[in-house]
């Protein structure tokens, strides 16, 4: 099958990748896939991954060990994991010590013509969510891993800092339940977006243009840059909760003094729960169609990566 | 007054320091004060701190301006705050960002035979309660921040690293529910004072007695040294909550990509809650008479400073 191929930060398209075996797991025929930013840091040699990237995707299930599925539009939660270890048991299975994560750690991804996972992972999409939507599920239940999480009042002040893909998705989560939301960005034109749906925006070009200091009960770090977290230790409150979603490569130095002078509370924040995902994508109550940047078939997949690569670009589908 | 001064890192011992003026707040005639490991951390430049140290104490009132705490017992709340601002209206008066803070910050402290505070900050000691425990009220609050922002359930596994005195009081307050508590520490000595309570401990003399990685529901790093994070974060299973009490002179380098990931929860908690301290001192529910090393006069503070300075001392008192 046609595939990519990530290895030592290289990005090849491989024509006659192997079909995944048949191994007591589902086999979906991708029909539509996204670049993530965490796919483009793996690129840079977070996570040490080499093989199929690609973790966000929509497709139709060939194969069903149960039958169940067979013929079903599906999407797919990421890790896959052991079942049986006591983290699994406990109720973290996306924390499983055994666990392989599409497209990111021992599993080939979606940005090929076929992927599999196990049957229990995938979730059918309903008729109403379009492909160009359902693809947004997987990062949409990373947004809302964060009201799973931490308790957001309507009353809090919240500010969203990073208007890329994740930010856009966060801030039309969090603003869902009524909070005083801001969301923080450099793009005026990503930033038009959130504003559409309601949502406060400020475009933040310099120190003069940020909100006054220590403000904010709740700030989601949605940069992907490492000087993210200072703006974020900045705005959030003493006792306030700073929640952590970017990963990128490498070590940040903090006064971890001041995080107990402060009493502030981080949370690090991932992978998210599937189900209330496809519901607000099948009530309508986050738009993703205007997170689409373009459609490359899968033949173009190097390419396709450069753009998304791109400072400012929003999200790039791969069609297979 | 006598009084101990500490200015540009140096102790000195002041035998004709200002009595505190009336001000609105009442005087408080201190009859047994405690050396803390913050107090030693200011003299190394932490807070940039000159002036009167120290913030554990107990006393009587001389003068009280509502004239009804006059010759009471008291133990006192190291944050005056100011009462009107944002913050202290949302209920968070020891993070006014108008506070002064007894012998660390803008305001002399307990290392004197006086010291002033509002009288709002002032609580009654019950009769039952002796001067050698109502001295400990402030740091076992300090712990008691810990369970009155952290749900810790009777099931949870625990960890205490640190057997100083922090993390005594700690261990003890935490092991109150019944939840599976490890003290981890290096003075077995110290330990044993935790183990003649029913709790378990452990002396981790390198790296083959920690226990195993990623099994702790909450950890709590008291050890007062910033490589006690790194225990921390080892021991603290994902999704877990470490807890940071120290305070300590610079900054640490984190892997906050490791944070995300793991989806661990970081809570910075400092001072706390007096009356449910002195319910438990009152109700002998917490041993503070084995944290005691030795009690100095006022005048030898600055060989108390030196004594409590060495490696492995426990809790030093001054009495004025």
């Amino acid at each position: 099958m046609l595939a990519l191929r990530c290895s030592a930060g290289q990005l090849i398209l491989d024509p006659v990748a192997p079909l995944p075996a048949n191994s007591g797991e589902a086999l979906v025929r991708v029909t539509l896939a996204g670049i993530c930013n965490t796919d483009l840091e793996i690129l840079r040699g977070y996570m040490d991954f080499a093989g199929v990237p690609g973790h966000e995707f929509v497709g139709i299930v060939e194969h069903s060990p149960s039958g169940q599925l067979k013929g079903r539009r599906v999407v797919g939660e990421i890790n896959a994991n052991c079942t049986v270890c006591a983290t699994c048991r406990a109720g973290h299975p996306t924390h499983c010590p055994h666990r392989t994560t599409l497209g990111i750690a021992g599993r080939d991804g979606a940005h090929a013509e076929y992927l599999r996972l196990p049957e229990r992972n995938l979730h059918i999409v309903p008729d109403s969510v379009s492909d160009e939507a359902a693809v947004f599920t997987e990062p949409l239940a990373a947004a809302l891993e964060i009201p799973d999480r931490v308790a957001i009042r309507p009353t809090d002040r919240v500010a969203v800092l990073g208007d890329g893909k994740l930010g856009l998705l966060v801030a039309q989560v969090l603003a869902l339940n009524g909070c005083d939301l801001l969301l923080l960005g450099h793009h005026p034109e990503k930033l038009q977006i959130a504003a559409g749906r309601g949502i406060a925006t400020r475009v933040s070009a310099s120190d003069d243009d940020l909100p006054a200091p220590a403000t904010f009960d709740v700030v989601v770090e949605c940069t992907g840059h490492p000087d993210g977290f200072a703006l974020a230790w900045r705005l959030v409150r003493p006792r306030g909760t700073l929640v952590l979603k970017s990963t990128f490569h490498g070590d940040l130095t903090v006064n971890m003094s001041q995080v107990v002078v402060d009493e502030v509370t981080l949370v690090g924040s991932r992978c998210g729960p599937f189900p209330p995902a496809l519901r607000l994508l099948a009530a309508g109550r986050v738009d993703v169609q205007g997170l689409i940047d373009s459609c490359f078939p899968l033949q173009q997949g190097v390419e396709a990566y450069a753009h998304a690569r791109e400072r400012g670009t929003l999200k790039v589908l791969l069609k297979p």
